[in-house]
């Protein structure tokens, strides 16, 4: 374990005629002295050079006199790693060793997270999150990137809002804690490659277009003053494998420590995008798709993030739908996890079938058709909605109503399905080029938000996570964070997550034609084979012998 | 040799398909590929990883992808050596490495010199210099040094002056030469101690309190930027040995190679101070002392800068005093030549002693001591003149008119004899610390514009130069410049200067009882010991045979 910023209480020797030495040596040398950095007084290797080679530029020197006077010589050095070498970066009066923090924070697209680390315990001591202020630039990354296309001043721009949010974030962390945030000798940061690319204010065009190349994956140690983030040291970014395969992925490793056991593991990241990691301490394979915002709840009419008025939970209760809203309030629309319980009972109630097509008889068709009204559909709810922005009156689509006057449509439906098939896809994919089978799987990790708030049940349902011992399905939370704060609390991580990185072997999927026909079969709910989902046939035999009218495999169409 | 700057051209593969490496990646790889950097693949020692490790910092990557495609990817690379590693600091279209510059500079307490050198042929292309503009806070170093004093703030008010001065010189050679010095990766300087901190906005209160511990002696080498120098690149500094010994001595001894010859040398540098140094391959003496400005003219009442209306020359004709004023002006006062030759022509023309004392017979003072005028002595020019500042009329010294209306006084020459014989006794100490005399030494440098400018007859005729072989005695000028040229074209010149220093002995002068007693048998023209000075006998007794009246062996008051 090696650490990022350490804090040094000194007595040093007061200036005297037999010892004048500069104030430069005199500090180097005590801190030389000190146990941590100690490794013998010859620098023998590289790695105690760079223990023992400490810089100490002539702003910072400036004000040690002021402060060692003050203090009686009794003093504590502050100090951060800027990758290569030591730097002190600060001198405090008194022995300060027990106020030592450092930062960690996920850098994500639509949220920026920053947690406040003591340093000496590893504990945290507060979480803070802003929405990610790139947000005014567009709502989506691809927006914000041609935002900045051929206008490399707007680079300027997209960095300065994302200083602006790490900013906010120290303030917050300041306020709450009372500790100074500013005082941190680093901050570790986790991110997506464009979210990195417009942290370091480059062009993240090169992460969308052929051939893909970028700026950096894996850029150098920054001083915190570069980014206009005002801390006192450095800021570490978590290196990036590809331009889809990010640090926040990466981080997503540390965090899980996948890339470290026997046992093969999936790790599952759905955001904006989906990455995918398949592999153990032997193997490691990696691939990104077009999971797509729709299972945040993104291109979905009603959708909308996981706060106060979004529907989070749906149940089916005496044959009506019953929604729960996040805070009590009336309901808004709808979260990724609501999406996911709606279908599943829309499923499970015989409402849709295994195409997520609404079962109604020509007849209900005939009779809601007239006027946009509640028709006579044996499904509660169900009514013919008019589409937004539709040229005549014949552009209606049927849409359920989740909650009052919130409905959801059959294309929404179908876009959640292609999705989920995309992201399931995916697992399927590269378990089959490894020749396993879920059933050898250690642990099926689904990280972020989504992982969080879903309902296992409702999501192995509708074949979004496999049909697997539910035990070893892990929501592990913002791997991102978690593994950024890890590498905040060991240096070594660093290495670690190149390595990581050299072991990854990334898979291209999409164009290939299996990859395409295993996707078909995947766009049904759960799955067109429903024997690879043996316990949502039992849920569904179950749920049909408490109410034997809604049976799925009565298709009244055919 | 190693440089400090590289410009590289590189014809970078152009990203598709199979190569969508980072611009990070690429241009590291095709910088590493260079010959220059090559040693190996593997970075097998610690020096070889200082070569193969380049840090882009993302404000760099920022405009390559631009550049690139501007130039057909096709470009040309600047680097600078940051003191351990390298680091990419300009990305430009085309090849340009003929254009490659550099930077170096004396930091003087009065002057600042900055060269502009091509650095693939180390040819000057220009040199300028200016006044450092750290005058407006004080024509002599204490009195800016006690300005700062107490008032940390107006350090930085000090370090902008010193930076002004720097970006006047950089602006200057720009318009003489066309060159972007702005696009240099390096600035090399020495200086003395006090200049370093005040260029570095360090308390320099240190170098002259005792115990004389200042803040830096060896400074981090800095980024142009940080210290307000609009380089691209790095400042190095001339590190220095002690206090009194600072980086413009250390510079000196890189541009004379004194410390890597045989031969025993001395090395003697007037300016401010009085710095000395002793020794050759096998040893480094090296002391200080307040040799002082009466050597440049600083203390003496008419004395000035060896500039336009400075009588820098004086002979004497048919028995009177002649003036040689620089820009053949009217002369306004008289520069540190121009008082060695007017105390050489005096004591040669039996006007003072060996004493430094006027000629004047009792009758002689009487007569002149009537009213201030032109009195009736032998010696033409010798008045008894009023002090400035006098209490009364009583207050009068001899003085002689050297120039129309421009009058040395008696004061002036005791002053200008005890200066002298402090900087000579540091030698003579010196010599006898190691039991040598002035015959076993090689060469006599006396450096900077003092040595230059003086005549070396005059000198020797006054004591301020050994009677030695006069192609021994050499005058290198501005050693302190030449050796911060060296440093810039020669990285490797750096380790240099830390072993010089590390074999460097420090030898305190003054509260010795051996040094006054030296020192007193120094305070005579040319020494108390006439013998030593052969060849000032032998002008004595030439000048006397030409001139019968002029005896200095005839002291009328005896």
């Amino acid at each position: 374990m090696k650490e990022w910023s350490r804090k040094v209480y000194l007595e040093l020797p007061r200036p005297c005629e037999e010892d004048h030495r500069s104030m430069q040596k005199r500090l180097l040398a005590a801190l030389r002295d000190c146990g941590s950095f100690c490794a013998g007084n010859e620098p023998k290797s590289e790695l105690v050079r760079d223990e023992t080679d400490i810089r100490i530029r002539p702003e910072v020197l400036n004000s040690c006199l002021e402060v060692c006077e003050q203090a009686d010589w009794q003093v504590t050095a502050s100090l951060g790693f800027d990758g290569r070498i030591w730097e002190m970066l600060d001198l405090e009066p008194g022995d300060t060793t027990a106020q030592h923090y450092g930062l960690c924070a996920d850098l994500g697209s639509t949220t920026i997270v920053m947690e406040l680390i003591n340093l000496n315990t590893g504990e945290t001591l507060a979480s803070e999150s802003v929405f990610n202020p790139q947000i005014a630039y567009g709502d989506d990354i691809l927006t914000r990137i041609f935002y900045t296309k051929d206008h490399p001043e707007r680079r300027r721009e997209l960095q300065e809002a994302t200083a602006k949010g790490f900013r906010k974030l120290m303030e917050r962390l300041s306020e709450k804690t009372g500790v100074d945030t500013g005082k941190c000798n680093i901050l570790t940061v986790a991110g997506n490659t464009t979210m990195i690319h417009f942290l370091l204010g480059l062009d993240a065009f090169g992460v969308f277009q052929s051939p893909y190349a970028v700026q950096t994956l894996e850029p150098e140690v920054c001083r915190g003053a570069e980014l206009g983030i005002p801390i006192q040291g450095f800021v570490y970014i978590c290196p990036a494998m590809e331009n889809y395969l990010g640090g926040d992925i990466i981080s997503g490793m540390l965090a899980t420590g996948l890339p470290d056991r026997e046992e093969i593991s999936v790790f599952l990241d759905v955001g904006t995008n989906g990455e995918l990691v398949v592999g153990n301490r032997e193997f490691l394979l990696a691939g990104a798709g077009a999971a797509g915002p729709a299972l945040e709840g993104g291109s979905v009419r009603t959708g909308m993030r996981a706060e106060n008025g979004a529907v989070d939970r749906v149940t089916t209760e005496h044959g009506q739908l019953k929604a729960h809203v996040i805070g009590g309030t009336e309901a808004k629309g709808i979260c990724g996890s609501g999406i996911v319980d709606l279908l599943a009972e829309l499923y499970l109630n015989g409402w849709i079938d295994l195409r997520g097509r609404f079962q109604v008889t020509e007849t209900e068709i005939e009779e809601s058709a007239g006027g946009g009204e509640k028709g006579q559909s044996r499904i509660p709810g169900l009514t013919k909605q008019l589409l937004r922005d539709a040229a005549s009156e014949k552009d209606t689509e049927y849409a359920i109503e989740y909650a009052p006057g919130l409905y959801f449509y059959q294309s929404d439906i179908d876009e959640f399905i292609r999705t989920k098939a995309a992201a399931m896809t995916m697992v399927e994919y590269m378990m089959n080029l490894i020749g396993l089978t879920m059933e050898d799987v250690g642990c099926f990790y689904v990280a972020g938000a989504f992982g969080t708030h879903i309902d296992k049940e409702s999501a192995v349902t509708i074949g979004m996570y496999p049909d697997m011992d539910r035990d070893k399905i892990i929501s592990p939370g913002n791997t991102s964070l978690k593994g950024a704060k890890k590498l905040l609390l060991d240096r070594s991580l660093k290495e670690k997550a190149e390595t990581i990185i050299e072991r990854m072997q990334y898979v291209q999927f999409g164009a290939v034609e299996e990859f395409i026909e295993l996707m078909r079969a995947a766009q049904a709910i759960p799955h067109t084979d429903l024997q690879r989902f043996p316990s949502v046939s039992a849920r569904l035999e179950q749920r049909r012998k408490s109410d034997p009218k809604t049976d799925p495999k009565t298709d009244p169409k055919t």
